[in-house]
């Protein structure tokens, strides 16, 4: 398959994304923009604002392409005058608190060298962790790496608990999920149609998986303190995406579309100064589990 | 003088800051937190929360010193094995949208190679700019640098222009004021003495003109749409202090203290998809005025 197809697969895959999205909130719905780069390529954000469920989120695809910065070449260690980047990147607010924040991101990058690599991955915060919803989001994206390896979700699990990590705050951004980059018929024994073809899977988990998630909380009641509470993790989702996440801050060091690239940002989200939850609580047990390394399969 | 004459100075200005505040407010106290840092030094963390005008705030002191890491050397272009660092930092965060967020900082710097700076500076973050006290907030500061030296306004505000710029946003943070860093009498025409004089100076500009702008704004009504627009602009100020400002992020990477750092983040804020305000709205008025350059001393 070549670019062109990816991209078209991508674009399918946002617009089923879309609609599982918009049926199970039962009133948001999707605006869609559509965007050009001057340099080239563009894409279509769509946004869901005010829903029954979702308070805030995108989903995002774009195809963007043009002459390679020296810079970023340098930064990717790659030699090529022309690239072509195509992804679909989402992220999800929920308005219950009970509701996990979710980050699904896939893509595929070439140049006019002949190298290529899928990357993405899919994360969940929970603001409240729950135990065996974990194990059960842990559950479906093992079964979708091991369609095509099974050393895919022990390896991205791993790297997904390096990468949503916050150093400022010793915490994880929530219970990880899978992460990868750079996967090829190089780096992997697999060739690029079956590389395609699980990150179509990865994409294929989210609307099902957290759809689930979004059905066996949205009805749990909640108060003033459980809202609080989310803001301020909310709060945390926000120090990580503008301090750490690479996608965000290459977007804004490269001038991407400002609007595409912060709609990862919550509605709303606080900072109260030096929050410790009282013990037990539910809030302290949630931030005794932000650490590396859980096996969330296999909890004690 | 010398350093321990410096940060003993810093605390009195810290603690007149403290009791300037807390009359104007009426009702919030500062809760202070005395910390040490392991490698040598500490500080003073004082917060309010909760005031009758003020939502959040801090006025910190810290003293830190300890052996000089070499990429900070490199960094900051010296060569020295020991450095101390002073300052007294302060962001407020009003409840009242029509009253203006405020940073100052003044800092003192020395190496044991002998090797010493200032730096520092106001700037004010009005969430709707009134021209008026604009002009009054540049000309308190013009006064201040005047009484040392009348190239010092100028040059700093231009300064202040610069660094608190959103580059992804293309605005200003606010309608700056001024910013200056590395004064000595090697980068000066003025003595150290003089120079401590001007920082304090600085220092002492902070308390009469905000509570100032406390006073004349704190009683003026505010609706749900001044609360939102409110929300935004303090999204983008949580946009500059994680993305570009060098203070916060110099904290960050060297594991400085977290809930000191960050103390400049606001209570609330809030991100909503590309908001355009209306033709000739105040927040349209105030958002055309967000650019580098703008003479508000002089305003036509």
């Amino acid at each position: 398959m070549d670019k062109k197809e990816i991209s078209a697969t991508f674009i399918a895959l946002q617009n089923d994304v879309i609609a599982a999205l918009e049926q199970a909130d039962g009133k948001g719905v999707f605006q869609k923009d559509v965007w050009e780069r001057p340099e080239g390529g563009g894409g279509i954000t769509a946004i869901i604002q005010d829903g029954n469920i979702l308070e805030k989120g995108g989903v995002n695809f774009s195809a963007v392409e043009g002459p390679m910065h020296e810079n970023i070449g340098k930064m990717l260690g790659i030699s090529a005058s022309h690239f072509y980047a195509t992804g679909v990147s989402i992220v999800i607010h929920p308005i219950n608190p009970f509701v996990p924040i979710i980050h699904m991101n896939i893509r595929y990058f070439e140049v006019n060298t002949g190298e290529y690599w899928f990357g993405g991955g899919i994360d969940l915060t929970p603001h409240y962790i729950f135990p065996e919803q974990a194990t059960y989001f842990h559950q479906q994206l093992k079964e979708t790496c091991d369609k095509t390896d099974t050393a895919f979700y022990p390896k991205f699990k791993t790297w997904a608990d390096n990468y949503f990590f916050i150093p400022h705050r010793n915490e994880t951004r929530g219970i990880g999920g899978i992460f990868f980059d750079r996967l090829s018929h190089l780096s992997t024994p697999h060739s690029k149609q079956q590389l395609f073809e699980y990150v179509m899977n990865v994409g294929k988990t989210f609307a099902p998986t957290y759809t689930h998630l979004m059905k066996i909380n949205a009805e749990i009641p909640f108060n003033e303190n459980n809202k609080r509470w989310q803001l301020l993790r909310r709060g945390r989702y926000v120090e990580f995406n503008l301090v750490y996440d690479k996608g965000t801050r290459f977007g804004l060091e490269t001038g991407g579309r400002i609007e595409s690239i912060l709609m990862s940002l919550p509605a709303q989200a606080s900072w109260e100064y030096d929050v410790v939850p009282q013990k037990n609580s539910p809030e302290a047990i949630t931030s005794e589990l932000l650490v590396k390394g859980v096996n969330w399969l296999n909890l004690p």
